[in-house]
């Protein structure tokens, strides 16, 4: 009789993690503290074999997630709460698995998700809150948020984002569609939302640059709608701090099951997340 | 002809801090970084001559500000943007100068406080938020918040508060007024509101672990009640974590102007501040 072979399961994760404490997601050859290396770490640990993760949306230095996905394949046993709890106890500060389950053998946290949600939080006051640094973004210019609503809408729809996108950007294209973008708040506290199928490396916090300038009034709405149209990084404004960047959502088709994980309370000063 | 001696002038500054980053507020011997000395440090450089602040709340290492007051006597003729980003550009992270502004020379930070307002954060859920350490505190227990309720209102009007004393307390008197105490929140975020004349060492996260203890049922209405009137620490729940302590208003007569500074808008979780 041959040795049955093991059986393998696929698991499916969300968690949050304070992107303020890793060189971002992505493992690194140096071995700089990276999210993935720091789960990857700790899920073996659970496994007692060595676990690879295939991430939802790689987060770039000083980003946050409330609600980032993942997926590994294990031939261990364990329970949802072992690899909750169990990984949690062998995860370093700033990071947490909030939920845990086995998924189809064929579901992918990168191809099968449709939609990334993003939400920058910005403080705009004259003096930066010490409690919220590395947690929010700041400017100390009044801005504008009639304009900056205005800009934000013209983001809606497939465009070719290249005016947004990093040089060093390896997505295979630059158009990708926004579903909807919201800027909502007060004139304090200042909050984008955006839902897309995809981004562009440092998209979002070059979106936010630029619509920092709109509120100032650096740039009119106008400027900000042939910047679009430019597809071109050189007249835009700098890329924005990452400190208020948080992957708030990744959606994925309702089959997959996937735990939905709501928006933490304490992000929603400016008003309910739709 | 004799030299005139120089004016001085006394200043009211209001602070914001991440107590987090600091051992506590108060100078320390051993040079351990402290937000006085930081302070005062950064007060020196503007003044161009030593600085004495004289604090109306002393907090402990991790408890955080979101409305200290100070004052100093200064001869420095400064105006009151000096005071705020002068000093703020020389200042660590994690402190910053809200405003400032002259006042009367009678004017004491602590002895003419006659209130002072704390906000105990707290997230009940069983894997704690990645993103809220040092800012929340943080129990697994699920909590019946309507006991917890119960128990706070006890904690009104004046009393003997040994039983929520630390041992290292300076304090000449245990008795304190609590005009007010107040729990809010829905299940997962909890906050809790003390108003009062004066508070003891570790006063207010000894009241958080007692009510903890409510709310989870380790604790009856009853038996809280009972602790107050132990006066004694021997029978009392532990101190609770520092991680989601802010001291958020210092009250002082009207005459005396001191700037207000509201609760930022990120620690209303709860609701509003009332």
């Amino acid at each position: 009789m041959q040795p049955t072979s093991p059986t393998i399961q696929r698991w499916a994760l969300t968690l949050s993690y304070d992107g303020s404490l890793f060189f971002g997601w992505q493992k690194q050859a140096d071995g700089l503290p990276t999210v993935q290396t720091a789960l990857e770490q700790a899920l073996g640990k659970i496994a007692c074999h060595p676990v690879c993760v295939t991430v939802a949306g790689r987060t770039d230095t000083g980003v946050h997630a409330t609600a980032q996905v993942v997926h590994f394949d294990t031939t261990a046993i364990r329970s949802p709460q072992a690899w909750i709890r169990g990984v949690n106890a062998n995860l370093p500060r700033g990071i947490a698995v909030l939920t845990a389950q086995t998924v189809a053998s064929d579901f992918h946290a990168r191809f099968d998700a449709f939609g990334r949600r993003y939400r920058y939080l910005l403080q705009s006051a004259p003096v930066r809150s010490p409690l919220l640094i590395g947690r929010a973004g700041w400017t100390h210019h009044r801005l504008d948020t009639v304009k900056m609503k205005q800009a934000a809408a013209l983001l809606v729809g497939e465009h070719d984002f290249s005016s947004f996108r990093a040089a060093q950007c390896q997505a295979k294209s630059p158009v990708k569609t926004i579903y909807r973008a919201r800027i909502s708040g007060n004139p304090e506290w200042i909050s984008l939302d955006l839902h897309g199928n995809a981004f562009l490396h440092h998209m979002v916090r070059n979106i936010m640059g630029a619509l920092v300038y709109v509120g100032s009034g650096r740039l009119s709405v106008a400027e900000f709608s042939g910047l679009i149209e430019a597809k071109s990084r050189l007249k835009a404004p700098p890329t924005f701090m990452p400190d208020g960047l948080y992957l708030t959502g990744v959606d994925y088709p309702p089959e997959y099951g996937i735990a939905a994980v709501s928006l933490p309370e304490w992000l929603k000063i400016c008003g309910n997340y739709g």
